[in-house]
């Protein structure tokens, strides 16, 4: 009954059974293993981009940082979501690689809307060389509140940033979620909705840990191989990077972890927002929840060993966020609905 | 008959399996998994260090500026041999993580001598605030010429650069490779030898990717978690970085893996060294061979599927290097020394 | 008629003469010249504080951004008024010399309220490593909106920050008219009210270019001249700044120039005020106004030739920022208040 | 008798007269006042250069780090003279504003070689990802050691650096010195030389504090004015940086200025380098003399007054740095040489 987070499952078998295949003999290092090569095939086939740049990284904070820095000048905002993991969760990494400072967009449910957006745009950029530049627009989808942008609403938020000149990213730690969430693909969630980077996640999802950074303009492709090395993000036995990314693309492998984490996360929902005094606060457009619920329903939860995050709640509530995965069984709903029972 | 690099080599059959076994089931993320738990102790015990505080990245670039940056304030200089790592393969990382410049020591065969340092120290530091402060003496052992220092050696260099107020650093990228040849301890080879951090690497000697960070002085403990989730280098799937570490130094397989790689190192040297027209241009403490010998023989060499890196040399010689590591078996390296046959 | 900004006055003629003084003969350089001793001990004496350390800096942003990276580690926040220079007027350079990020604190009438700044000291700081940590607060005085917080005031704030263990910086670029406006000291406004570090503004309020940082406690003192010079803001002829600064505090020249400018602030509130359809959007406390009034006005004053900033304005009405400064003179008022008539 | 630093002196008395007259009245501020615009025009005019742009600050260290900035990217190394003030004398300021490292140039008498540069050039830049990028050249002249470059070795070592895709900067702290010394243009010394942008000094030549960058190519130009602003050097009573340069420019005052230091400079080479057991260590190209003496000079000249900087020397010898300015008098060097006398 482990609902804590998405990256407390481990890896998906046919991702450790990559690792283990690509483990035979020797490779080159660096990112010039076959498996590479592949790889930048499988994610242009997938993102219907032919031409662009693929980079592998660890780490979701390093594909953000990295995407971003690409972007955005030392001299600029990054407008984002003021929830978003990039403002909140990674410690200042998208500062400390780009320099940019964060705009911090408001909307409800996780989400900028165009008015939100809008505002900051206008905040921001008007007062000549006093303040800082307007730099970039980043979206994260699957969001922080775990509901989901549709292509249609990135396209217009990205509009209005493109009509203020800025490049857009799109923060897709949870891309497949997103996906298997709206119907979109690849293709019309990001670069058709006006996303010139992404940041394409792997390790929430079934990974050991792999994010793939996908640039759309190959134009700055050699400035992101420098500054990945010099972040210290490019690895000598790239090829288990590689492995990882070519399994969970190969056969629909992250669609179907992700329909699965997505499927686990609605039945909670259904098994939950009937019961007297429980609430979500967030549509549950993935595989991320956020309830509230009568105090005291931690505790019986808890001893019955349900594990999640607590959150601030109102007197005589309590709140938690409870997030599935690809490993979350049906067992382990039924368990977690029955803990929660009063 | 793989010489490229010892980074071209997968894990070991141990390292790999431990990666495999800490799949099950669900763990907690960054760090707070049971396994760092005990790999922290195992290095405590290893460097007969108990308060040591202990951190693990992927890679050897992030492990260096990481504990460099923890060391050397933005305006100081941070004293290296010309040739190391930090100052030629990490395309800046150390100057990016900390700010700091650094200062280049010259040396016969890769290492820093009393002598040069010294003069380094007395070059800069002397001129107020117009110029950088020291900052900070980092020493690589293995050297990047495959050659080692004693902990005498490095006593003596230490004892000049505390002199002077500076902590040092130990980029131990092959470290178990410096332990055997020299016959050292860890604690030897480190604090008792005046080393302060240490970069402890394990991906090139039979790992997949992990290095750790280990701090003898705790102080800064929480300032190097910062700056390791701000660098992107925090794990959330950490326990894939534990389990290779804990298989890394359990039974000692990271010394008897460095051990094999020695080996073969010195079964090469001595098969080159007596030849007509080859020569050692560095002694071979390790695993790592510069050679040189007449114009030829790589193109003979590599038609036999000899693989290494080709190096400039003067009129009618070539010279290369050649690395051995644990997977490098007997018969590679007859049948390398057969290839390079005249 | 010029009431765009106390920085297009020149500079008052003691300060000129001071200037004009100090260029006789030769002076050693870098800070080292006669001079900057005794600034050194007036300001000490001003501030009632014998072992502060005190530099010069030409510019406001130097001094703030000098300021706040001696305070605040890269992988903070900076609490500070959502208004403040610092945040919308400096392109970014407290961010640029001490990497942290600018948390910003919401309030009227450009000030913090012990609501606001309690808010925002929890919202940052509580997630662990995850999260940036809590830096330093920043507090500006006189206010971007001309307001001003009485010592009391500055304490409460800084009794907050201190409980969380933060540093407090005050924003000084027009401390004289705050002093004059609340009748406090030095010393009242600052050590003794938490302030641990101070840019003291000279160039507003009748110098050329010349402000004072003055660090209460010493032990970063070497530290700021590095990061001094690192900034490329040591001046090698520093006589000139060293000259200016005497004179600003010869004599209560300083405050005789603030309590001026703050003067004629006052009289052009009390002259608009009464008037119909005008209407003040800030209290007055120094020398800096807000108003408003009816659409129309704009284009009348300034054909008679007034200057000073449109801001944008409810339909019907427009508004505008008047600044007083040292050099404004009656007449100025007069005929700037002639102009605004209907 | 100061010859310590031409900083030591103050300012010409035409320069100090325009600072004087510049206080009248009212001006806006940050580099919007009318002398600006003149100044913009006689630089264009000093340079044959109608399309550059031009900018103020008021420190060399501010002027150098802000070109370099512009021109090198985080990931590159600046190639530059092991002695120049941007590697020994300004506490890492380039590296703070650019990120970059720089690369040390050997090369007697402080003069970079296409030999020594050649060989820096080959050394860097040719590892790939691994190692720093070739970023920017960067010459002084008049050089450390008081030697200058003629245009036509200025456009030796940029053809060079050209070769390789870099851009070149032009150092010119003592900018006037050096074109009096070797009979050039403005023009020819930087555009026709191959230079792109120049640090053109004013202050060690008769000015208080100020320095222009000149950017040939003003695509850029924004981006300085953003980079400048965040570094705090954006002066806001501008007008008295303008005021400086404009009359520094007019009737060739600087020219005048320089060729003044030069004359003293030499009349103290030649009134030493027939003496017995002096020895000048450096051709005496412009206002700096590096001589070398027999033991005991310094004591004796310094009784009489002397004032300059005295340097390491061989047992039984001394050594020391002479530096004229504008203000030296006949009398000065008269003086300085009979103290020198035995």
């Amino acid at each position: 009954m482990f609902f804590a987070s998405d990256n407390g499952s481990g890896a998906a078998p046919e991702i450790m059974a990559a690792v283990l295949r690509a483990n035979d003999g020797y490779a080159r290092s660096y990112g010039a293993d076959p498996i590479m090569d592949r790889v930048r095939q499988q994610i242009r086939q997938t993102f219907e981009a032919p031409d662009a740049a693929v980079y592998l990284v660890a780490t979701g904070t390093a594909a953000n940082a990295l995407a971003i820095s690409l972007c955005a000048q030392p001299w600029t905002a990054v407008f984002c979501h003021e929830d978003a993991h990039a403002a909140l969760d990674e410690c200042g990494a998208p500062e400390f690689y780009s320099g940019a400072k964060l705009a911090l967009v408001p909307g409800d449910h996780g989400k900028m809307t165009p008015g939100t957006l809008t505002q900051a745009l206008g905040r921001i950029g008007e007062s000549g060389v006093h303040g800082v530049q307007r730099g970039l627009l980043t979206i994260t989808n699957v969001t922080e509140a775990g509901t989901t942008y549709t292509p249609a609403e990135i396209s217009t938020l990205t509009a209005l940033a493109k009509a203020k000149g800025l490049p857009c990213h799109l923060d897709g730690a949870r891309f497949a979620n997103a996906l298997v969430a709206t119907g979109a693909t690849a293709a019309e969630m990001t670069w058709k909705a006006g996303i010139d980077i992404v940041s394409f996640g792997g390790t929430k999802n079934g990974c050991l840990g792999v994010e793939a950074v996908v640039i759309f303009d190959p134009a700055k492709a050699w400035e992101f191989e420098l500054r990945r090395k010099r972040g210290g993000h490019l690895f000598s036995k790239h090829r288990f990077l590689s492995a990882q990314m070519e399994a969970y693309l190969t056969d629909d492998l992250w669609l179907r972890l992700a329909t699965h984490a997505n499927v686990m996360g609605a039945r909670i929902a259904t098994g939950l927002s009937s019961r007297p005094g429980v609430r979500l606060l967030h549509p549950v457009d993935a595989n991320i929840l956020f309830t509230e619920w009568r105090s005291g329903t931690h505790d019986r939860a808890e001893a019955k060993g349900a594990i999640y995050y607590r959150l601030p709640a109102p007197e005589g509530r309590e709140a938690a966020r409870l997030v599935t995965s690809w490993s979350t069984s049906d067992q382990d709903v039924d368990n977690l609905l029955s803990a929660l029972r009063a």
